[in-house]
Formats: structure tokens, sequence, C-alpha cells
């Protein structure tokens, strides 16, 4: 077990499915699944005997190989995949020895041309014509492809949390706020409404970014595929077949853009969940108390009394670590040459955790939706607070926007504030604002003033539904 | 004119057309289009007069309105909108003072539903229903817009010239670098082939952000367009028509994806354009002196034998500070409520950094690639630098990678290094490895061991051709 | 005037005095005091004639230079100081020129060993000895220094309003909120404190690095001095003392250290701004309303009634910058070799950035510290608006931290959020909780349970005392 | 063990001995050690029994823990000392029952003032008065410190080396690179010299930082230390005491000034421990080969001749993914009123990666630096590659810089590298260049031209030596 799936810090930052993606184990069985294909596919190429291909897949079983060993190993190479392909062989070559009676019939052993000629020499087949940067960043594009999953599921659980809270507070009155000011009104539907398309534009770009940028690696030592022979562009085709993945028009060794994409769309993702944890904080605030999260009771030992909002907390910590990450990752995009001195193995650990924290954060803030209870009566009084300050704008908006008008309202709502009167009696008696006391209660009702609230609310469902499941 | 466009350090950070286009006057250029466009679209929709949006949009000349002026004011309010829609009301109003008989004939003033009359109330129908964040957010996207088209043109610049550097040198050997040291051989047309398709990649991902993120912002104070009463939909959607952006499901004051998509788009960008420029900068060392970029004499003005590589080492510094300004906006993405407090504002400057820096990456690199020089012959002595330990992988290769060949292979190489002794003398005299003399000769040959390289460079010239103009 | 200390948003990000340090014309003045100084120090170490220095020194002033020519050119040779040399030796020859007939007497031209003679030979003494990046460097040390000092001062004027704050408001009840809830009483005084020592403790950090850190640049082409033959660590030192910097012990031409550490410093500064500037935001909130930023009224054109906290949100808006600026200048640290390719060109405007913005932030923070009104009856309402449940701690603690209690005060907390009655009629009603009403009504008031919090205020002011003005 | 001292990547990036200082048994220990310095610190207050403290530090075994289950349960509070603390009383309580006979004796039962009365209460007194941060920053803290112990002993070591080399090599000449082209000539000593200073800035920044701003955490609740009563600041310097860290003025819940120092001092050492390793990377090229680290060989499995600089770049890739971390800690520094909600939880993981990235980067560095092979032959070839071009400088500036001459020989040049002729012969033939051969010869001796490099390395080691050990 690593640190990125668990330990005393994964409670918070490793929250959801993800993190069980993104761990050691998880790379281990990435880097065992592309050498396996590598075999496959050269056994289809005809360059290695299909038994061979067979032995070494077998081989490839996570729960036969030591990470801390090989952990420790990497550091004489730069790299885990030079101790692992050791092992690997090994591995083949011990089974190999065990199966030769029964095997060794099944092998060519004349067709010097298909390379390793059968079982008996599949260790010599292992990681054959690859470069250790092949099967890394393979391993890292199926690391993510497989993370992007629980990734996806978790991501598609808060848009549909903020589609029903848009669908039932679509006419939910609450203050829109500003600047962190009082404003004017708005519904609570448009709030979720607002969540929901931000989300679903990350889903969008994550699942563009799935579908077309994660590509396997073959290029072998300086990209050219030499050891392949003839046969190099053959079989990075039947490679990407057996990984799953899409086939690069080139190796990619020093061309990141595929991990800036990546990085990009998680950062993009990561965004808006920040801005979710971030309102429900301060919707949560004692004194504005407009939403509670279920199950939130005693986070505190020393204060009994106290409702922490945790999950929306810890999403926002998930969600602040990963601009950082990002950066990491784009700064190390100019690699040098036909492979990278410092830049690519920069890019491992900083791209686990970029998948971990942005599933963590949509993970927690999914908790945190899916249990949301709002006070609307809460929203109602808060909206009252000011006495109708927030009708401001309205009055004037009422009046054409005429500047003495716009003069006199503001003033109006400088003493209602610094005397603590109330807005209406002030506009009241002020004649610069020619206003009947039934039109301008009518304008001081906030149900009359939410604007487009509602029809934007069913646009930003009708998109979502769209978008399908 | 700004530090953006100009000034003591413009000359590196801001070559090229992009700066032009991010600089105080395109943000006021763009900004008044805004308040133009909003004018015009509330027009059509019957909220004020033509006349009125007619006056409006012949009051929105930049050279009318002083730049430092609006940018002290803008303290007061925290955004320059605020003292721009003055200024703008200022003028309409002039102008309409002067205009009045020519005007108020076309006006029909009893139109009391129409909002504004006529030109005489055009000062009251400016900026009418929107907030500063509507302009400002129209404005980024206006600039970014604008920015992108000479970002685009430098950056299919950049590509065209790869993929011309790639078809001349297709088959021009050339020493494949791994880890910052010789590996094996390939050929610098797969090199310039590797540029290309990660530029084209960046290109891609950047025609699809201008193409679809970039949008239009119009939500009023907080986000209900209640200030527009029933046709605020329809008005986003004229708005949106008349600024010749994308019309969103939903005002987006606080999701921020759409600045995130452009800032992932544009670090996407430097990366290999800082990629290129570092393998510029390697190849034009001293010691290897593979390139030379036109022009670049006289660089030092106390040493005057050097030949900088300028255009490289100006597109390297431009690209290594793309990052942290992606990471900025990023982070600024979590912003509050309806409208943000800190992380909105925040956005403006970085924007127009990052698009300046691209842009001049873009610029330098292109110039540096259209002005390249190739040594081919220095590449070839480079090759045949360390005696034929190139081909060591070749050797262990072609004799199917035995393992009693690759440990005779390496003792041999560490000796040739060690002992400064000729690797094909000491293969020869090695038993373990049982070639001939013309066999040793012909692995030793590294324009036999190219592999792919060819038909990589032409698939990625294929997919550049797809791409089309 | 170029965008640093001006332009559209300038307003925002330039506040202050910081901004006029570290603009295109401070750098070019550093500059030039920089070849100034250097002639200086030549002239005293007899390698050039003191007339040569002076005219030298005259010919320095920054208003004769064209910043715009000069950053154009810069891109020859991707730096200013190239065209910036050049129009100085113009200039200097121009001016010997001029003066020839009245200098020449004061030469004594027969002295080879001096260098060049008199001012008849002054162009040719000007940069002697010098790289571009000698001049650059002591530049970028010039405009720190000089960016510091009204920093420090806007720095000095935060702390001491912290100060009276907390002076003023040692006893003032406020209620102490954590993880954004309220938890347990506080007085605004100790809030004021904890600002005061985390600026305190950047001023001391920033003051360290200008007394200490700040250096001279002079190495030559690189960094052996070789062209001021044996003289090279003499004129060294009399360079610093002229340009009033520290000694460097070495060239530092690729040891960035002193980058990194003003970079630090002001990041570290801008870190605590960021903190009062959210405070501030947060509890000028509508709901919250304890604080009021003087004359931040009608900053909002379309909401009469708002009074947005504009200094805070610009402060915050500046802090939110600073973290990817530091990255940026942390990640251009590794310069290659002597004298970089990239790295170093990239430090120039992010430094120029981190000192504006940290100035801006704390030239903002300042004004809504000293223009600030508390609003201590909203301190002392919110204190009571969970009717005691800010107590439960104490009444927990003064049982003895019974576990039993604890779950019947927890219990009782509970009952109170939901079913919304007062804290004190369930406790009192609660045989596991053994109080009397007077020790209940005790133990409920928030005005004896403050703590330390005074005690903690004197030390406060008392550390703050001992730094000295 | 977590992913940070072990794991599949920790060969790269946990290398030496830091890392085994910031994982999650290392955490653990520091918050047990944090809880038993508090329960020791109030015991010597009066506040608790002697036999309370005792028995609670005898439960502060880390081994007794589940680390785990503490982070499982984490998750709830947001923080792991909540259920932390729960399983310590558990502890203390369990022993207790177990000791009840013997302890009770010890215990003057009596005294109520002195809070939990003894042993058989020692589970009441855990954690008394203390918030979850308070013992979450007081282990920052403590894991820092002891963190810094072995990460200051390797940068001892890479000073001690980098002295070595710079006095065994101060005399050994070698081509001074600028903008990555051959420049001047300089000494290795000098460049080693360059990067001790580097080194030493960084080790004194961070021994002041371990000296005096790692300070003990104790505020209770919101900072007031209000559940200790009067004796909050008795208390906590007490605990200061014991913890062994600095008394802080305030308790610094919100005021970061203490992470952001330790950030910038480790951001400041990984950039020097960056930039040797560009250099080795640089040196090492196959093309330029002067340095060779010791054992490098056979790094490649593919490629058996190739000898990669494997501790330089490992220690780049750590060295490069510092700047992001420090970036997100500077950007957790605006944390909310008493204590924060997301900004403080984002901090714990990037400090530990801060601290093991750091500590690693140190670790290979020194390992490179102690097995680092200078080859002084190399270094003198490849200052005669260029023929004599180095030299231009020096025979401009011998003739004191006249213009003519600095036109001629930068002509001279070009030819010389257009041409392939010996600049000599140019030289020699130029009339413009009044230079006898003798004399031409002369200045054309590298050796001749080092300039003060063998007083600066001098300059180097004697203030590297007054540093002391």
């Amino acid at each position: 077990m690593n640190g990125l799936s668990g330990g005393l810090f994964g409670g918070l930052f490793g929250r959801g499915a993800v993190a069980g993606e993104v761990g050691d184990r998880a790379w281990l069985r990435a880097m065992l699944d592309a050498e396996a294909a590598l075999a496959r596919a050269q056994a289809r190429a005809g360059l290695i005997a299909p038994a061979a291909a067979d032995a070494i897949a077998r081989a490839c079983r996570p729960e036969d190989y030591d990470i801390e060993g090989i952990g420790r190993a990497a550091g004489a190479a730069a790299n885990p995949v030079v101790p692992l392909v050791r092992a690997l062989r090994d591995n083949v070559a011990a089974s190999a020895a065990m199966d030769s009676t029964d095997v060794t019939d099944a092998v060519d052993a004349t067709d010097a041309d298909a390379g390793t000629g059968g079982a008996g020499d599949a260790a010599g087949a292992v990681h054959r014509g690859a470069t250790s940067q092949d099967i890394l960043d393979t391993a890292a594009m199926l690391v993510a492809w497989r993370a992007l999953d629980p990734l996806g599921a978790d991501l598609a659980g808060v848009a549909d949390a903020c589609a029903r809270l848009a669908r039932a507070h679509r006419d939910t009155l609450m203050v829109g706020r500003t600047l962190m000011q009082q404003a004017v009104p708005t519904t609570f539907g448009l709030t979720a409404a607002g969540w929901l398309t931000a989300v679903d534009a990350a889903r969008a770009r994550l699942a563009y970014v799935r579908g077309n940028r994660l590509a396997a690696q073959l290029g072998g030592a300086a990209g050219t595929l030499s050891a392949l022979g003839t046969d190099g562009v053959t079989v990075l085709g039947l490679f990407a077949e057996e990984t799953g993945l899409a086939e690069p028009v080139l190796p990619w060794h020093t061309d990141r853009t595929r991990i800036a994409d990546l990085a990009g769309a998680l950062g993009g993702a990561a965004g808006p969940l920040g801005k979710i944890a971030t309102d429900l904080i301060l919707l949560a605030q004692t004194e504005v108390a407009e939403v509670v999260t279920a199950g939130e009771r005693g986070g505190s030992s020393a204060m009994p009394h106290k409702r922490n909002p945790v999950a929306a907390i810890s999403a926002a910590a998930c969600a602040r670590r990963v601009p950082g990450l990002v950066a990491t990752l784009l700064a190390a995009m100019p690699q040098e040459h036909e492979r990278a001195a410092g830049g690519w193995q920069a890019e491992w650990e900083p791209l686990s955790e970029l998948l971990r924290l942005t599933g963590s954060a949509a993970a927690w803030i999914r908790e945190a939706l899916e249990g949301l209870r709002i006070d609307a009566g809460k929203m109602r009084r808060n909206l009252e607070l000011t006495g109708g300050l927030l009708m401001a704008e309205r009055i004037v908006g009422a009046m054409g926007g005429d500047p003495a008008v716009r003069t006199a309202v503001t003033k109006a709502c400088a003493r209602a504030v610094d005397e603590g009167r109330p807005l209406r009696d002030l506009l009241l008696a002020d004649d610069a604002i020619p206003l009947t006391e039934a039109r301008l209660d009518d304008l001081l009702d906030p149900g009359g003033y939410v604007g487009s609230a509602p029809a934007l609310v069913d646009r930003a469902l009708a998109a979502h539904d769209r978008e399908g499941p």
C-alpha cells in the first residue's frame, strides 16, 4: 500500500475510488500490462513465437513482483522499468525452465527471422525493441485511462446532483452575492445550474482527452523503432490495439502535449469542484446557514456544537493543490532531444497526484451534494436582511435609469445603512423618486426580480440532458 | 503604449503580432466593442431605440478614451468598466447634445416599454442591464479571439517550417540523444517531425477552444439578467451574435472553465515551443554545432566571435514563464457565489501575459526555424564520435538478444571508453561475439539502423497535410 | 509610461509607490546607474581616467534614452543592455566631441596602463570589462532595493494600523471562527494582533534580504573578471561600494539564490496581506457586517446600495498572483554553465511584477486598515447568534472533560440546532449535566471565555515595539 | 511504510535519509510527541497530575497506532488528529485500568484545580486545551526539524565536495560557456566555487529557519488558549520547551509565515542543486565529456554503451518538482479567520513532499559530486576547439577597446567560422590589427586569460571555511 491510496492523510486526499487506481500497485500492473501487450503485438507481427508471448503474458502478474525492491533498484537506472524487466525476464525464464518439456514442441525453432524462437527463448523476447520510457509512458496512459473511469463516475454523480438541485430549486429564492456582498435576488436553482454547466464542461473535456489523447508509446531507444527492423510501424499499431489506447502518429517521447492535455483537463475539473466547495463553505457559515451537509456533526472534539462542512473543506483542500501540479507538468514539457534527462522523470508522481486529488475532490463534492440540505426559509430571511436594499437596482432600472433617480436611490441606500432605517420609508418620502406605495412594494418584492433565472435553469438542464448519460 | 506590447523588455517578450492584440489599447477597444454590441443587441430586441444604439456605437471609438485616467479611476471600483461606462455615457450625452435636432425625429419617444426612447436618452441606454463583469469578460474573450489569430498564424508558420525540415531531412542521419547522451542513430527529419506533431496537436487544441469555448458574457448583476425583464435570454443570444462569440448556455461569471480551457491550451502550446527552443540551443552548442540560426552573429558586445542562438533563447525564456501563469489562472477558478472578490480580477493581466508570451515564443521559433541552417556534415561527424559505440544495441539485437553477447558487448563498450580503443577491434577480438568482419562492419553502419524513421516522417507529414491549411 | 506603473489595470495592480519603482524608466535608470558606478569604480582603481568616468556618469541620464527603441533593439541580442551600451557610447562620444578642447588638458594621455586615457577616450571606457548581465543583474538589485523602500513603508503602515487596532480592541469581544463556522469567543484585538505578527515576520525577512542579499554583480563575460586583468577583485569591491549594494564573494551569474531569497521574502509578505484581505472580505459580508472599510460606497454602478470592500478585494487579487511568479523565479534557478540561455532572461518581468503586486497589496491593505470601522455591537450580536452554542467547549471543559458530560452537551447542541431551542434550557433540563443555573449562566457568558487573548495581544504589541521603527 | 519513503518511485524521489523523516510514521511519531509534550507541560504547570502526564507519555508509542485506520477515520473530521486522540485516550484508559492499583496512590485526587487528578483520569487529560491544529502544526514543525537534520548533512556534504573540487581544480582550465556557447576561458575550480557559494547561501538560510522559525503551536480552539484558563501563556512556553521548538509570540493558526519561510528556504536550496545537476548533465554530454560520474555504467538495458549521469538526472527531476509545491504552500497562506477551511489542510502533503524532494536532490548531488571524475585533458581540448576564437574578447581588450579593432576582430571571427580557417592566421594578415606574432600568441593563450578566477576561488573557500562545520 503506498501513500497515494491510503496512509495518514489518505482519508482527505484519497477519497473515492481514483486513489486505488494511481497507487504503486496500479502502476506496476500497468507496466506489466504494457510488457504483455508488447509481447502479444510482436507475436501477432510474427517477430516472436506465440508461445513466448503467452509465457510473458502469464508472468505479468503484479502480485509476483516486489514493489519496494523494484523501487529501490530504480535508483540505479533512474527508472523502475529496468529492474522490473530484469525481474520479468527472471520470472519468464524460471517458468520456462519448469515448463520446458511441454512447451518446446510448440516452437518453430528454425525460424530465425522470427526473433526469439519459442518459450524457451521467451525470456529473451521480454521488452524486445522497447525502451524503458515506452513501458512507463504506456503505463502512465493506462493508469490515467483507468483512473478516469471512477473520476468520470464521480463527476457524473456531481453533475446529476447539481441537476437534481437545480430542478428542485428552480424557483427557490436566494440572495445573489457579488464581491461577497448581497447584491440582487437569484434562485438556488440557478446557483446549482451554474455548478452543473461548469462540471459538464469539465467532463466533456476529460472525455475528449480520454478518448483521443491517451495513446500507447512505442519508439525504442531513440524513437526510431530501429530494434524492430522494418516492422516498427506495424508493431506500433498492434501494440496500441493490444493496450486499448490510441495509436499515435509518432512515438511521443519528447512530445508531451498528451500529458499537458490531461493535466489541463484535470486542472479544469478541479476548478469547478473547488468553486462548489467554496460556495458550500460560504453558504454553511453560521451567519448564513443556508445549507447543511448531512451528517457533518461533531467534527470537532473540542467544540461539540460545531458542524463543520467537512466534505466541502476536504474538497477545497484537494482542489487547492492542483494548480501547482499542473504547472509542474507544463514546466516539464520542454524535454531534450529524443528522451529527456529530468523533465520526463518529474512527471510520474505529479500525474498520479493530480489524478488522485481531482478524484478525491470529486468524491467529496459528490457526497456533499448528495447529502445537501437546503434551508429555503433561511435563504428567504437572508434576502430580507437588508430591508429592501437589494431592490435598489431594480427601482433605478424601473425608472428608466434616470441619473437623478439613481443619485436619489443611492443616497437613500446610504442613509438606510447609516441610520438603520427601512429603505422603503426613505424612498416614499423622497420627491425625486415618483413612485406610488403600491408600485414601490411591487418593486421591493424579490420574487418578482429573478429575471431569467428559471429560464436559464431550464437551458442548463436541457444542455445537461443532451450530453446524455 | 503599455508594457505588454513594447517597453524595455518587449523586444524579447512581445515578439510578433500577438503583443499588439493584448495591450491596454486592445482591451479598451474590446470593452467598447462589447458595449456597442450590447446596445445593438438591445435595439434588435426592441429594448432601446436603434438611434440610441447607433449613437452608442459611434461613441465607442477607443481613441476618444483616456486609458491612464480610466486605469487610475478603476481603483475606486476594483475594475475599469465603471469609469469607462461613465466616460462613455458622457461622450454619448455630449454627442447627443450636439446632434439633438437631427436625431430626435427618428426616435419613438412614446414607446416607454422600449426603455430609453431615443438618442436623446442614448446615454441612459449605455451598459443597460449589464454588470461590469459582462463587459470585461466579453472583452477578455474578444481579446483572446483576436490574439489567437496572429498566434495561430505564427504556430502555422512553425508547423510549416517543421514540415519543410522534416521533408528535406527525411533521411539526414544524426545522433539520437537520450538522457543527454548519444544513444543510437536517428534522422533530423524525425526530430523535426516530432516537433511538428507536437505543434499540430497544440494548434488543434487552440483552434477548438477558439471555435467553441470563447463565449460572450451577459448576466447582469448576479447572473439572472433581471434588469432585462423577460427579454434576458433573447438579448443574451443577440449579444453573442453581435460580438461574434459563442452563446453560452448560462452566464458564466463564476464558471471559469472557459478561462481554464484557454489557459490550458496556451500552456500546451508553449510547451512544444519551449521544447524546440531547447533542442535548438543544445544542437547549437559549440561542441555539437549541428545547427546555426541564420543572422545570429555578434550578439555579444564583449565577445565578437559568439553566435548566440538568440531566437531560441528568447523563446525559451518566454516559454518558462507560462506554467506559473497557467497555475495562477487555475488557482483563481474557485470564485465565490455569483461574482468573485479577487479571483476574477486576478485573471486579467495573467491572461494577457499568457497570450503575449505564447505569441512571442511562437514568433521567435518561427524565425528560428525559417532561418535554420543544418550542418549535415557535422551531424554525421558527431555520429562517428564514439567509434561505433552507438551501434552496440544493434549488435546485441542482431545476435538475438543473447545475454552472453549482451554482457560481452557491454564489457567491450566499457573498455572502448576506458582505454580509448575502437569498439570494432575489441568486438572482433572477442570470441563471445561470433561475427565476421563484413557482418560487423555492416552492423556498425549507422545509416542502416534508423529503423522506421523515414516511415514515421511520412506519417507525420501526412497527418499534417490532413489538418489542412 | 509602461504597463507596470499605470495603464488600464494599474489602478488595481499598481497601487501605491512601488509600481513607480519597477517600471521601464526605473529599470533604465538603474542600468545607467550601474554603468556610471562601473566607470567610477574603474577610475578609483586607476583603470580609466577620472574625467572619462565623469563624462560617462554625466551621460547616464535616463531622459536621454529611448526606451522603446532600446526595447525593440533588445531582441537582436536577447537583452536590452547591448543597445543601451551602444547608445551610451554614442552619447559619451558626442558629448566628448563637444567638450574636447576643455577636457583634453586634464588627460594623462601617456598613461597607457590606465586604459582609456581621458574623456576623449571616454566612449571606449563605457561598460569596460563588464558583460550585459553584470549591468542587468546590478540594475535588478537596485530596482529591488529602491522598490523595497516604499514597500517597507506601506508594510510598516500596515503593521502600525494592526497594532493600533489590536491595542484599541484588546478586549472587544468577537466570535472566533474556525473552518468557517463560529467556534468560541475571541477578541478583535487578538485578530488584529495575529495580522500584526505575521506582517512583522514578513517585514523582518524583507529587511534582512534588503540588507544582506541584494548585491552588486560584476563578473565579465564568464565570471572571471578577465577583462580587468589583475584588478578584477578590486574593481568588484569598488563597484559594489559605488552602487551601495553588498559585495558578493563571487560573481553570481548562475547562482540565483539572491533572486530566490528576494522572491521568497516577497511571497512571504504577500501571504499575510492576502490573509488580512480575506478576513476583511469575510467580516464585511452583508450577513456578518462586523467591519466597514470607509469610503467604500457605490462601487457598483448597477447596485447603488452595495459597499464592496474594494481595497481588500484588490489586495486579494494582487496576492493571488504572487505564488505563480515565485514559482517561475524558482523554476528559473537551475541556470546553465557560466551564464544562462533562457532562465536568466525569464526573471526580469516576473521580478518586477512580484514587487509591483506585493507593493500594491500592501498599499491597498494599508488603506483598508487605516480607514477601517469596527462594529463592536455587531460583533457582540453575532456572538450571541447561536444562543450559547459557542460555550459548549467551555462547559465540557469546566466539567473536567468528563466523557459523559461531553456526550450530553454534544446531544444538547444538536437538539438546540435541530429544534431551534436555547441551549441553556436544554442543559438545565439535562440530569447528566450537574450545573446550577447561576454557574451555567456564568459559563455561558462569552466575556469570561477569551482565555489569554488580552495577554497575547500584549505580547504581540511588545514584540512589535521591540522591532522598532 | 507510505509512498513518501519508498514505493515504486521512491528510489528516485526518496533518495537519502530525509524521506524516512517525512513519511506517515514520522508524522505519527511527531503528533504523539506533541501530545506527550502537551501533557508534560500541563503537569509542570500544575494543571494535570504528573502521573497522568507520565501515563500519557507512555501511551505515545507510534507502534501502538494503526496508521491506515487513523487515516481512514480522518476523513470524518478533515484531519487525522481527531481519531488519533480517540485512540490515544483509549490506550491511556486501557493502560490505567491495568495499572490502577499501583498508580492511584501517587495521585493527589483532592486537588480539583489541578484538573484531572491522576492517572485514573489520565485519559481525560489527553489533548487537554488543545485543538487538532495545535498538534498537527507542532508535528509539522517537528517533522521539518528532524528532516532538516539529514538534509543539512547532505547539503554540507555537497558543499564540502564542491570545496574539495574548487581547491583541487583552482587552476584547471576549462571553457566558460554563456548562453550555451563557448565564451572565454575559466577554471573548473571557479565553476565548483560558484556551486559552493550558492549551496552555502541555501544552507545558511535553512539553518536560520530551523533555528528561529520552527515554533510550537498551541492556541486551543480559536487561538485564545481559553480552555487553559489563566494559564494559557505559561503552558504555551512550557509546551514549546518540551517540544524543543521555538516559543511563538502568538498561536499562529492562520499566520503561515513560518510555513512560507520554510518553503522558501527549501525552494532556495533545490535551485542550486538543480543548477549543479544541469551543469553535470551538460558537462557529461558525449560531445563535451568533461566529467564522468563514477559508477554510472549500464544504466540502459537497451544500450550497453551508455553512461547516463543517473544521479544528476534524478536530482534534476527532484528539483523540477519543487517550485510548484512552494507555490501551493504560498497560495495556501491567506487562511480564513482563526483556523482555515481548506488552506491549512492543503499544506500537509506538499510540505512533506518539499522536504523529501529537496532531500533527495541533495543526496543525489552529494553522491554525484563525491564520485565525480574530471577529465582535465578534455577540458583543455574543448578550450582549443574553436582555434582561438575564445580569445577574441581579450585581443579587443588588449587593444584598448578601439572600435576599429573590434570591427576587424569581429570580421576575422566570422571568417574563421565561415571559412574554417585559423583565427590566428586571419588576425596576423589583417593590417587593422597591429600585433606582432609573439604578442598575438601570448594573447591567444587561454591560460593567461582567466582573470581573477583563482583569487575568486580563494575567496569562496575562505567564506566557506568561515561558515564552519
